[in-house]
């Protein structure tokens, strides 16, 4: 038979399968992705430190597909709402892993360095020192609600009766009943949380 | 020995062990109900009509919690906040069961009733009919991010070297090192939530 050429395990398909693993079972245990790589748990621990560093693979492995195209040159209003709707899509495409990563310490250079340029943006945007990492874990927690929300049904709030909740259906009405129901709900979240955050810059 | 009695199954407690099942494994399934409530799924069945009504018993159980306390007779801004900041704490005391409840449709009597409340608020405030369902789901996506936030590690941003990373140093230096790293955040998200919102109403 002879060895295969590319070897059955590597560190980007270990962390591929990590982010499918926790995106359809909401969780992650080293077992479970021996399984579905079909190695023994031991196998695994040839290419990884433990749990920690499987995490930082997802990680690398969601910036693979939002890519490293942002352009951090632009005004900062527009660099952050690029920064949000790439985190958004990237996060969209993995909704049940959304409650792993949001709570998993940040320990890994490539993440940092994305944070770096986050912060450099607001502090010359003028923001306080101190506030900037209250913006960006704001910004990040509604980026990642809203992903949860974009995986959900287009009709959320349905079988609704039009004699007791009367405002209620008025506001459905005028509500799209296809994955624009999402999208708007972030546009103006996300023009929203701007505002807002401009607003602290006034003197 | 006798039939027990208080119900070896009531739906209260059906829906309070589902609530802890998605918390504990971010998954919900009725063979595992059954076996964390120590009975055959087709006990299950006799007092719940399936995934659905269960999701239901865990938005009722969700709802207990909180409580219905919410005054909603004061200005707007702070009937919204008080309604977010309650949202908030029912969530962060189940992280896990977040994805599964933020994208079950919601057919349930009682939410459509506390929906028609923010609904009415939101009209009477002068918002647009067209506008309400955006900013209700832009608000809530924001306060189920910031609960997983809640229940993140107090240092979240961790390991960082000072000399490649020297802003996101300076701001972690200001940042609190405990649970009030997420509080602050939170805080700050929702004020400039709110004023955004704000800014919609202007002519």
């Amino acid at each position: 038979m002879g060895r295969p050429r590319t070897p059955l395990l590597d560190r980007r398909r270990i962390g591929a399968a990590a982010l499918r693993l926790a995106d359809e079972k909401g969780a992650l245990s080293i077992p479970a992705l021996a399984k579905a790589l079909g190695v023994a748990p031991s196998a695994l621990y040839h290419h990884v430190a433990g749990r920690d560093d499987i995490i930082s693979l997802m990680r690398e492995e969601l910036a693979l597909v939002t890519g490293d195209d942002q352009d951090w040159s632009q005004p900062w209003e527009q660099s952050l709402e690029g920064w949000a709707r790439s985190y958004l899509a990237a996060f969209a495409a993995h909704p049940g892993a959304v409650p792993l990563l949001a709570t998993a310490p940040l320990a890994e250079p490539f993440m940092h360095a994305m944070y770096e340029k986050v912060a450099v943006l607001l502090l010359d945007a003028g923001f306080a020192t101190k506030e900037v990492m209250p913006l960006i874990t704001a910004l990040e927690s509604f980026v990642l609600g809203s992903a949860l929300d974009l995986v959900a049904p287009p009709v959320m709030v349905s079988d609704v009766a039009r004699d007791t909740t009367p405002h209620l259906s008025a506001v459905l009405d005028q509500t799209p009943a296809d994955r624009s129901r999402a999208t708007l709900a972030f546009d103006l979240g996300l023009r929203a949380l701007l505002t807002g955050f401009r607003d602290l810059l006034r003197p």
